[in-house]
């Protein structure tokens, strides 16, 4: 590496520059002070753990996705955080475990080894919330409604919620008596769109006719609210839990309906995204000319087990750059106060005045001997001068 | 590992929950705010670089204190920085480049490979300013108060500067012909203040028994102002950049001593600390009880000639979390209000309630169905309560 690109950066790693540090930081004291408001309390999970912690039950995309190294006190592996989401079920399982509701929000850098989208970023600034111990669908509403209200924050006005539930596809596959390999294999189908692939492995693997005719409905059943009525004609004897799925993304959609009118749904029911662990609803918003989602979360019940504490639950993430990127509304800087550099008695009274002012909020940069070109001094549309005995703040042309 | 211990975290890891995540939270915000009005522009460089980018030209300490990954996309190895420092000075050679002054500010997660001290974080969060572009006296004066601004709003009262000057050691190792070898050995006795030991190293190695009595007048120059004066008169004949080096120490601590008249002031005149980076003045500030220091800082010239561009620079940080730990003066949560669950038409009244509510920066926590015993609830002071057709906030028994 010669001394002209020591500069570069890694690919998918990002540095953020004052213009938009600023606006990122502001977006991130809004999204909390929002989780604030809705109950959801702050925690600092740490950026590395023992693997065996950050990892066990959370299937293995985020094992590839982990940066592991040696610790070289213990001589166990420890992993870099990928997600913060397992994090926050360790701490409702163990070191902060409330009696019912458990609120948890949180905003932190996380490190993948590869990007996950093409042009996607190895170093998002992860925030989101997460709620335990309620297994209601009045959770998944509240959670949903948060995620919405994160993007509105964020200034993204036509937002698009998809909508789906693993039950659909998982109590499918039970039916259908399919091997871990077998589900696996049609999961990947259903994931690619492929329909007519589906088609022919359902033909080759399942005897069935029933339960083949249901499993060919899915990859047709993706759309607006009329994709529901859809799938209640079409899947109308299809085993309970896939029926409950469907009536609850109904009442979701109802309910969120209520709340942000502007929304638009999209419910896809071979929907079978993501990690592992999720359990029930998943969804993920979106907005015209943006490939990603900006945000996504779910249910995934039972993640604390491995820490001692099966509970039930919910919750949100999305990448705060990406959202700041996406997002508009953030406020320009206002300008800045120029001081000159003063000594003796004069200086002191000026010294005091600039701390009156910064203490008032108002941004003031010294004048530093040798630094009278700065680049600095364009920012400042104001001054302190002398009038008598007294600064006063002039502005400046 | 078992399931009863995967919660367990790696030595000097820690993670912060509610109470102290907020309070963490709202000293960051503080902080950056302070920065913000001193003229520092925020930047968010990443987690992780390449190895030659973080490392070059920073010494021996912070190649073994950071963890290195193996990139997956290019080969190469990447580093977990250690230190944030650095990296703004990649950004001032390089990325954002000013004319003049140039002043950043940054909070963030650091890793260290093993903790600094006995009982030391291996995760700080570190925050802290840089000063790149100005070479006089006026750059790191302004610096320093900033440090001790920062120590203020933390709610830190007793506060103790020490500080250095490390041209005075490299200045006499100068004079006295010492090899790389030598000045590092003899760098490691002063360092851990065996006085013992310099007289039998020097007595040994240094024949010019001028330069010898200087080297060994420095173990001694340790204390409050009238150790200034006593350097002057034992080192009256010492090499030029020394003398400029004790006149610079004496005009910041009557510069600071002005501004912060609480404060007290160390000097340690045969300081040779840190990284080996560090080209001027140096400076740490402690509180009693307390050994580790809350915050320290120091004039790094050219750092950044590896990046193409070499430029005076000054700056400190600190550990956000000691800090916080240390610090009061935090306020306490106020209160939350409790909503009850309710649908049909008084519900979507109370939903419009709440919403106001929570703009208005209040905390209003949702009852959901099955979490009617939530400890949250002992949270809420107040509650909302239909009176006729209208929600209204009631105080809770």
């Amino acid at each position: 590496m010669t001394q002209a690109d020591r500069w570069m950066l890694p690919d998918g790693i990002a540095e953020i520059l004052p213009a938009g540090a600023i606006q990122v930081e502001t977006l991130r004291r809004r999204l909390l002070d929002l989780y604030h408001c809705w109950g959801y309390e702050l925690v600092i999970p740490p950026m590395l753990e023992f693997t065996e912690s950050l990892l066990v039950g959370m299937g293995h995309d985020l094992d590839l996705s982990t940066f592991k190294v040696t610790d070289q006190i213990s001589g166990r592996t420890l992993g870099i955080r990928a997600d913060i989401t397992p994090q926050t079920a360790r701490i409702d399982a163990h070191s902060f475990p409330r009696a019912g509701a458990n609120r948890l929000c949180y905003a932190g850098q996380v490190l993948h080894t590869r990007p996950r989208t093409a042009m996607g970023s190895r170093a998002p600034i992860q925030i989101g919330a997460e709620l335990f111990g309620v297994d209601s669908l009045s959770g998944d509403i509240e959670v949903m409604s948060l995620m919405l209200e994160s993007l509105q924050a964020a200034g993204i006005e036509n937002i698009y919620l998809d909508l789906g539930h693993v039950a659909i596809y998982r109590s499918l596959a039970e039916t259908a008596g399919l091997s871990e390999t077998e589900r696996e294999a049609l999961s990947a189908l259903l994931q690619s769109k492929a329909s007519a692939d589906v088609h022919s492995w359902v033909e080759q693997n399942i005897n069935d006719p029933q339960v083949a005719s249901w499993l060919l409905a899915l990859p047709g059943l993706a759309g607006g609210l009329d994709c529901l009525e859809r799938a209640r004609v079409l899947l109308s004897e299809a085993p309970q839990p896939l029926l409950s799925a469907l009536s609850d993304l109904q009442r979701v959609a109802e309910a969120l309906g209520q709340r942000y009118p502007a929304v638009k749904f999209f419910f896809d029911l071979s929907e079978v995204r993501g990690y592992d662990y999720e359990t029930g609803l998943v969804f993920a918003a979106y907005t015209p000319g943006h490939g990603q989602a900006l945000a996504n979360g779910g249910r995934y019940n039972g993640i604390g087990a491995v820490f001692g504490r099966d509970r039930p639950a919910t919750g949100f993430s999305s990448d705060l750059v990406a959202l700041n990127t996406l997002g508009s509304g953030m406020a320009a800087t206002a300008g800045a106060i120029l001081a000159p550099e003063v000594s003796g008695p004069q200086g002191a009274e000026l010294w005091r005045k600039v701390d009156e002012l910064r203490k008032r909020g108002e941004v003031v940069i010294a004048t530093l001997s040798d630094s009278a070109e700065s680049d600095l001094h364009s920012r400042c549309d104001r001054e302190l001068v002398l009038e008598g005995d007294s600064w006063v703040v002039k502005p400046r042309d």
